[in-house]
């Protein structure tokens, strides 16, 4: 049986927990939804300001250079490189996941061009396999784009897969692959491997370059706190770099975007997967986050996380047992990322009515709760709260208030 | 023989110069650039630390629906719309004009399918025939790309063209294509028109539905104010929207993005041009952009602009010549941009000489003078005070300096 003062007592002992004091959450909410949206980190208010006033209001276009805008991209790939476990120069931030989705598995493609299948799991999240489809449609070679079940993917990978597009870790259930592993089976065919790691970046160590993963994709906004939309990122295996052709080009991926050559020339490396125009507002934001992030041991954020889902889902068992909550998150924390979801058929007015009380979470149609667990901001105790909210609500079927049940355009 | 003093008269009776103090712009610095980096709007870091530290901060994930930043690319898109001359959901923002041109080529060819050239210019941006050139490869169905001098354009267009791809103003030289006119010349051999507004959008009257263009794109950080990377805008002209299929797909173009339906369905509309999570810092930088701009009567900012322009060539003549300045601009103003280029031998030295006193330009490689000409921000005694200086630094060759050699990696 846990109690209140069982979870104070991990507080006292969490070294991870002075990390809070670098975020400006606001007062009386109990943030479980910093894997949709990493919380605001303390310095990014000044920081851009720095960035509107001084360099975009006084050095205006003198910035990109003495500024260095120009240079963002690059410089927060490497950081986010850090993070990832991969040397400097194999990541770029640049456009939309969705987009980079499209431009690695088009770049896989072509080192791979006698293959004809692409696999993909069922359970992805959506963008991921709209993007493929669309550039398979665009490509119309005669590409298949083959679903599968989530643990049927090693055994699925023959030799007309060109490559795997995988989550690292599961937008609904939680549930984390085993990435150097899978990434082993792909090889063992001959095939490449592309992770979207929208889940698993800055919320634990991945060893990206151990893995033997051939590209990356992630989010800015999740576990890097890079604010609403941010920027993208892209890795590509260093072995790879010479070799890899990107399936779009645009200006700031040219070798000389200034020469203003008739003619497209890749730059070389990473540098390439650039297109247009990057966003240096979002991109300002982003590095603050990533350096925050970096702030922190991973191996200790991933400890903490392991422990808080343990946590929940032992929590929820005590306090709402007869609720209806059916857990869908892997119960051992090793085959986990950093969210934990639960199932009820009155998800959405549940949501609703922890969110009126200020327990942040969301919900993924059409009945799944989610918790998301960010170490760096989310105490002990706070789990406690957030569990006692959630046992009234059920117990009290407060979620039948018909407030509740209004539906909003965005979950 | 025009003197200072006619330009203080001009001032005094200009109904736009009220508009310079809605702009946040250093002292001692007269900015001919707004058409590469708009100058910062003075509400921008008021908008910009309410959507950090409010929107973010303390609404948290609320935020995507409380304060309606999933509605931002189609609300910021209307207002484009209105300056555009093109009625309300014809346009979105979303991504970087870069990809915004390989959306709108890609939809173009998907109309007319039976037709395998692309018709640009020579002189157009090199990103857009990147882009354009990247999608062909990509297609692989034998689509030729073909490079035509600006003026052999109309004459050029055949059977066998499926649409043309044109700036409405030459980057370099100001040149300004007659919109309607091009595209009626590309309607009568059933060709499709897509248009890239970046140097137009903002500096003029445009009456895109009235033009009858089937497609266009732009820039958020010229004419539009929107800030550094700004995103991108994409029309689509009304009649063509439930045509209308885009080459590559993402969640937020989805009919139902928060469904997360396994197969992709477009969103009714120009919505479908979204792919990823849309960068809200940036559209809200850009919202203030344009909100200015809005604030502006665009016939007025013409005139204005025409103005500027005249002057500026009749100063340069009158108080550089024989420094070996070449206009490379039209000369007569209805066959302009809102720039004006010089050619120059030493151009590089010249424009550094230039910014170290204060008077901000661009080169193009290898030999062009830029003076982007702004009309809510610049006064006639500017314009005046920018040729005396320039006219100094070439009789005095000042640019000779050896600081002023030194190469930058942005121009």
């Amino acid at each position: 049986m846990l109690t209140r003062a069982d979870l104070h007592r991990l507080d006292s002992d969490d070294a991870l927990a002075p990390m809070r004091a670098r975020f400006a959450l606001p007062d009386g909410v109990i943030y479980l939804d910093g894997n949709s949206l990493g919380p605001l980190p303390a310095a990014t208010p000044a920081r851009l300001r720095t960035v509107i006033a001084e360099q975009w209001g006084n050095g205006l276009i003198r910035s990109w250079n003495d500024a260095g805008w120009i240079d963002l991209p690059g410089r927060i790939g490497d950081k986010i490189a850090r993070l990832l476990g991969a040397p400097p120069a194999t990541v770029i931030v640049a456009d939309s996941t969705t987009l980079n989705v499209t431009k690695a598995l088009g770049a896989a493609l072509a080192l791979r061009p006698d293959r004809r299948a692409v696999l993909m799991e069922t359970a992805g999240f959506p963008t991921d396999a709209y993007a493929a489809h669309s550039l398979l449609t665009l490509m119309g070679q005669g590409h298949e784009l083959r679903l599968v079940a989530p643990e049927a993917v090693a055994a699925s990978i023959g030799p007309e897969v060109a490559c795997v597009l995988l989550s690292h870790v599961d937008y609904r259930t939680g549930r984390l692959h085993d990435l150097a592993s899978v990434t082993a089976s792909a090889h063992a065919h001959g095939a490449l491997a592309i992770w979207d790691l929208a889940h698993s970046a800055g919320a634990m160590p991945i060893g990206l370059a151990a893995s033997r993963a051939d590209f990356a994709v992630g989010c800015g906004y999740k576990f890097l706190n890079g604010g609403p939309g941010a920027p993208s990122f892209l890795y590509v295996a260093e072995r790879w770099l010479d070799a890899v052709r990107f399936p779009l080009a645009g200006w700031l991926g040219h070798a000389a975007p200034f020469a203003f050559e008739p003619s497209y020339r890749p730059a070389p490396g990473i540098a390439a997967a650039q297109l247009g125009t990057p966003p240096v507002l979002s991109l300002a934001a982003l590095e603050v986050g990533i350096d925050l992030a970096l702030g922190a041991d991973l191996a200790a954020v991933r400890a903490k996380s392991e422990r808080l889902g343990d946590l929940l889902i032992a929590l929820v068992e005590q306090e709402c047992a007869g609720g209806g909550l059916t857990l869908l998150s892997p119960r051992e924390a090793a085959r986990r990322g950093s969210h934990i979801s639960f199932t009820h058929a009155q998800a959405w007015p549940i949501m609703q009515a922890l969110i009126a009380r200020g327990v942040i979470g969301d919900v993924r149609a059409p009945d799944i709760l989610r918790f998301g667990l960010t170490p760096l901001t989310l105490s002990y105790a706070q789990l406690w709260q957030a569990v006692a909210v959630l046992a009234e609500i059920l117990r009290e079927a407060h979620w039948r208030e018909p407030a509740y049940q209004t539906r909003h355009k965005v979950t």
